[in-house]
């Protein structure tokens, strides 16, 4: 039996915000009470379905609430998936076509368990209950925000002023998602940082029908190997979770010093206060930075190929780069007279021949 | 058989604005053509079902509509009068019940047939179609429209501006007004100056749905026998269509001369030509303005109560007000001694006295 500060620790390990705290103490004591765990909502928008440890953020975290016990109720937002997700875009996004997101879908319910434990995790789709919704239910839905409030958004706010459109149709991302804690009595929504406003809404909105208003989790958005920027594809500064133990061992190496910690804090599931003993370490200059990195890089590629694959992994980095040897499997070539001299060997001239 | 230039003329009468009048052209044209009347449309607002001379502006021009052979489909907004139109509105309205809605609409019905011709009207209601439309529907018509042109509308620039809150459900009420006219194929949507907005987003929208746009055609306000400020119940210068035709016909002879014609080109069906010929007359001084307003009181009273009514109604106006006699039902009293001396009869004894 994990005590409610103990959960409270775990849960709140990397977190950006928790609104509230004790929102979230009073919730974790009724559990223990009733012995009904607490329904964790992660909404996954099926636009992005190449998993990469960016993502893995939420992930990771809602694993930790269903290792202390809780459900977990992943929303697949094929129904919201249709408007596309306005938050921090600058233009109205092309609308998916059903085919679009359902291939989608799947693409990402398949990713997902190589995460969360598959025994204590709903997968839901949006469309089960929105769908359903008639015009007099989204009326009554739409009445509960104003216009002012929803270009509170940042990005609504800075399209607004802009002079970008932003269609009507875009109000309603926010207002779906927060239905969808509505239709599942969520206890709990995690998501980035970016989701502040649709989490709130969500809690918001409970409230307004009569339920108990979800805890929001914020968590930081991870950085990519580069140490700068947001992980994304796009930049290329990504790590897959589907790459191989090797590329993922050696990215993981790539990343500099100063996100070390940050990583073993959002990307493992390692302990709290494992955590700050390696902060502590770090902190002191009692370790090799490289040392704590190539724990890391072990515990994430753990996470995704098991343990002997991350110390296979592990050796191959050592031998390469670390032991500056030579591989195994490297070809032996005599080099014949006339392509040296006393400067040492010609390259383009010992190419030729190789040829 | 009329003319399309004469169908023109009489359609055009009073207006303020015809968009366009090109269009109506056309639309004219291929009615004569095919044999297929106009599809003419009308929305009530089941708001405020005392109808006044002010409400019959739209109306008659629909008559006018109907006596060329067109056909006229009254919308009874049932649906959207659970948000009510915020047009002109400076707060959020209160959301009507179901119940106040169709008791509403029952009282408009009842009045709309003392105007209108009942075998070319169709009465509709828009919740036939309106609640129909699932949350796909509605956000597929909400992509048609950006927050900007929406905000565009005054008084919803107004409130924004002056931080006034805004439901988002309210951005739905011109919405819903524009599907009624794709719902209805309609070819002319009418309404008074005030649904500028309302109306040209149902042009809009037939056209985003693959339609032909509706005319629309927009009707000025009547001003309130004051001659100055719209005609309204609140303020107390209304004709109430129900009135006694002493009554109206009294109330019609109480405005300035000033809008003699303006009311002679709204509230009455007189021909064009014959509207031209007082308008002439009236600037030349040729006729006492007060003879002419006797034409228009006994016209508007006969469009409620007959000829016959009109015919009394105006008599008896000219024995109280025009010839300065006693009516015929005047009780005599006859004066005792001792309440009147040299200065005349003391009213307060007389009184005391008929007790």
């Amino acid at each position: 039996m994990i005590s409610i500060d103990e959960q409270i620790k775990i849960i709140t390990k990397g977190v950006e915000a928790t609104i509230s705290i004790d929102d979230l103490r009073g919730k974790l004591e009724r559990a223990e009470k009733t012995g009904m765990p607490l329904i964790v909502k992660l909404g996954l928008d099926p636009t992005a379905p190449d998993i990469h440890l960016g993502h893995t953020v939420v992930l990771r975290k809602i694993k930790q609430f269903q290792d202390l016990g809780h459900r977990a109720v992943i929303i697949i937002g094929d129904f919201t998936g249709m408007i596309g997700d306005p938050t921090g875009k600058s233009k109205t996004r092309k609308q998916l076509t059903r085919e679009e997101v359902v291939e989608n879908a799947e693409t990402y319910e398949k990713q997902i368990f190589k995460i969360l434990d598959r025994k204590k995790t709903e997968v839901r789709f949006n469309s089960e209950w929105l769908s359903e919704l008639n015009f007099a239910d989204v009326i009554r839905l739409a009445s509960r925000c104003t216009v002012a409030r929803m270009l509170e958004r940042d990005d609504f706010q800075n399209r607004f002023q802009e002079h970008e459109s932003i269609g009507i149709h875009e109000f309603f991302y926010p207002l779906m998602q927060g239905y969808d804690s509505i239709e599942l009595k969520a206890d709990v929504e995690i998501g980035g940082t970016e989701q502040r406003f649709n989490i709130l809404m969500g809690r918001n909105l409970q409230k307004d029908y009569g339920q108990e208003s979800q805890i929001a989790i914020f968590m930081p958005l991870l950085e990519g190997t580069d140490g700068v920027e947001k992980m994304s594809k796009s930049l290329g500064n990504y790590i897959g979770i589907d790459e191989e133990p090797n590329d993922m061992y050696g990215k993981v190496m790539s990343i500099p010093d100063s996100i070390i910690t940050r990583y073993f804090a959002l990307v493992t599931d390692i302990h709290p206060d494992e955590l700050a003993a390696i902060e502590k370490e770090l902190g002191a200059g009692n370790v090799n930075p490289r040392d704590v990195k190539m724990r890391l890089a072990r515990e994430i590629t753990a996470l995704y190929h098991g343990p002997d694959a991350a110390a296979m992994a592990e050796e191959q980095f050592r031998i390469l780069f670390q032991r500056r040897e030579f591989p195994d499997n490297i070809m032996g070539y005599e080099i014949s007279p006339g392509i040296s001299d006393s400067d040492g060997v010609d390259a383009v001239k010992l190419l030729v021949q190789m040829r």
